[in-house]
């Protein structure tokens, strides 16, 4: 199926999904000798990390976005097209966008996971998730429209309801959405209402298992639960969400059922692979894990295609250790290097040992001056944590456009400790307010997004 | 109606609308003996001067949005109510904002205008106007997803539609979309596309008097319009149009009717007065102009009623020289500042000489290094009025907040060229990009946004 040394046409390789795994993928092929399609829904790379910042209100969406066509403006063998693939056909070596077919030779999956409320959908309505820019910004909106619903509320239950915030997963996401929200409450809007007090809030973090970040060695998620608490976070461990409805927040703590009024409940405890696993189940015969995830091969395409491959957090790579790899943006980037690589080596008649995820560590922030990393060797916390958590994102941001506003950004909410990204918009948002004293959540189910790019 | 010397209970000012009118009302009244409510239907302020690059993919939302409470923050007489006044009540001196009433002793109204059609609405689906941030995101969408649709477009009649770009309106806002949109496609863009040629794009602009730029001096409009066709505009002066319909524009051109077809128009031609207007008229027996304006007397307040005020683009105010004057930001500003001077004059029995507006004169941005400047007793234009331009909009944007950001990001894209924020984001962009070669145009009626704070 793949040709060796035949250039003449030239190799085509297909990208679907311009998130870490895909881009990585086609920065890595912008010299070869091979021509490149890659395609996504949306017209730029987000750098998801650090999207619960725009959630709530220190950076704007563009701030994490970078134009897929500035970004690869430059590998002249590369193209991109805005659309969505909903269908492969292997046999053929072609890629179903709509009514337009786009052929492969190889063919590269990076379609990214979406998250997943683990057959509880009915619970999104109440409890977003945070993917996209329009996530974020839907959660920008719930929370500050929350203080303002506050300041207008006479009743003090209601009232009570609307300023405290729920976060349902105690994963690096969750933590740090609710230490963001913590310094919002109470420092940035504290002096900003009249009627309330907003250090009255209650910022509340569930998590399933014994400690949040659990993919940190232990000692870390205690320094991070300590900091957190510190910050005015009720961390409650252990704890099971049994039900969402309504802005009621019902959980199991041990043996007893105890239930929250909020009305800001917000979603980080599971993903789910997105629909593009089912499809190449469908075609290709690859198998599934529970989330969805396709179980790929040592050198990461699917069993019997050796010229499909999955990257990022839609591949199930457990080669290594048994386990699989986490879903987090570094695998990615390093499985569409490795696949890269890979082409070109097979262009050259050769092949490449097993991948192999280099694991640099991980790493959380939790508040001002405050963060965890774990780099094996070396675990730190507090105020140097915290500047080596600043420094490596600004170092990544960079290397797909000079994000130096993030930086100023960063520096000026630091030294102000303001927010100044804290608009309410939103189609919902701009037609007015009249819903802001509604007791009911705000966008109706019809309206929610289904995005998994 | 007004009370002069009593000082217990506080005399309570209302203020209807968060804009440069309002904002700077409020601002004036931060160390007065009285009691301020501001009330906007948004939580920011916007810097509407440049929502223009919000649209065309330089800036973001909240680099040109201050949260009104954060601005106001430490005026500590002043609360800020998010919610949208439907009526007021003279007789009872209240204002009613659904089943809230809030007591006024002194009303200053400043709701500005919205965007006008001259009675053909339905031109709005085709030609949406810039007025909101959802409206700068949607046009954002629309000259994004423009070139992206004519990527993928293989009729040759299609692509030219998706290419051509026409701005009806040859005011401010038209000249600065239109220098905007032509470097865009001529430079920013240049090397991101594989079918198309960017610089096939033609970006038109239509103005139906003689001269773009009517309110400044004729040979600056000269000196604008020959800075746009130098940017590669075609610009249409005595051009009326006669109808905007399934993205045909059909104009008149002295007797010539002719059409283009266009799949991106965007309208700058004409504001029109909000609906407090009406309610005013109604409840007070206003006089309004033809655009819902409501005409005021010397000092700004309506005839009959000495307590209530009119500022901003609200405002016929047409004392100083017959003409109304225009719906400019330091229009606003002056006569929020007057009537915030003239409320603290009254409470000391005093009163104040009729309001009368300076003005330091008209500026508007053509492009990189183009812009032009009159200040009555001097005109710049090119280099120097582009860097006093720039230099004006930063210092007035640092009075509410440090938008150091903003200079950051003009640096940034003068020195690369570049355009960070060109993101197509919005529910529809995210719910899939299979309606970019569609035809039709992308936003059904009911989805449109009604603002008119």
């Amino acid at each position: 199926m793949v040709d060796a040394l035949d250039n003449n046409p030239p190799h085509q390789v297909v990208i679907v999904g311009g998130g870490f795994g895909g881009l990585y993928a086609a920065k890595a092929l912008a010299k070869a000798k091979v021509e490149v399609t890659l395609i996504d829904k949306r017209n730029f790379h987000l750098f998801q990390p650090l999207l619960y910042q725009v959630a709530t209100g220190t950076l704007s969406p563009a701030d994490i976005s970078s134009p897929l066509r500035a970004v690869l403006s430059k590998s002249k063998n590369t193209k991109v097209l805005l659309g969505e693939v909903n269908d492969i056909d292997p046999e053929a070596q072609q890629v179903v966008m709509g009514d337009e077919k786009i052929p492969y030779d190889t063919l590269i999956v990076a379609t990214g996971a979406k998250h997943s409320y683990f057959g509880k959908d009915n619970w999104e309505e109440y409890a977003p998730g945070l993917k996209t820019v329009e996530d974020a910004i839907e959660m920008r909106r719930r929370i500050f429209t929350a203080f303002e619903a506050a300041e207008k509320e006479k009743d003090p239950a209601k009232r009570r309801a609307w300023l405290t915030f729920l976060i349902v997963g105690g994963g690096p996401t969750g933590v740090e959405l609710a230490g963001a929200i913590a310094e919002l409450a109470y420092q940035t809007l504290k002096q900003d209402f009249r009627n309330i007090d907003t250090k009255e809030a209650q910022v509340i973090l569930l998590e399933g298992l014994d400690r949040v970040l659990p993919p940190f060695a232990p000692e870390l998620s205690q320094v991070a639960q300590a900091s957190l608490q510190d910050l005015g976070v009720d961390v409650k461990t252990k704890t099971l969400v049994t039900n969402i409805e309504n802005d009621i927040v019902t959980f199991k703590q041990g043996d007893e059922v105890k239930e929250i009024a909020s009305k800001t409940v917000l979603w980080a405890a599971g993903v789910q692979a997105s629909p593009m696993g089912k499809v190449l189940a469908q075609r290709t015969g690859a198998e599934c894990d529970r989330a969805g995830r396709v179980i790929v091969e040592p050198d990461l395409s699917i069993k019997g295609h050796n010229n499909i491959f999955v990257v990022g957090d839609l591949a199930h790579f457990s080669h290594q250790n048994g386990k699989p790899l986490p879903g987090v943006a570094p695998v990615a980037k390093q499985e569409g290097e490795y696949v890269a690589t890979l082409i070109q080596k097979r262009q050259q008649g050769q092949t490449l040992p097993a991948f192999k995820y280099t694991d640099y560590g991980s790493l959380a922030m939790i508040g001002q001056n405050a963060a965890v990393v774990d780099l094996g060797f070396i675990k730190l916390k507090g105020f140097f944590a915290w500047l080596f958590w600043l420094v490596i994102h600004i170092y990544f941001l960079i290397e797909f456009d000079n994000k130096l506003v993030v930086t100023i950004q960063w520096a000026w909410n630091y030294l102000t400790r303001n927010r100044g990204a804290r608009l309410i918009t939103g189609q919902e948002a701009a037609a007015g307010v009249k819903n802001v004293n509604n007791s009911s959540h705000y966008q109706p189910k019809e309206n929610r997004l289904t995005v998994n790019v």
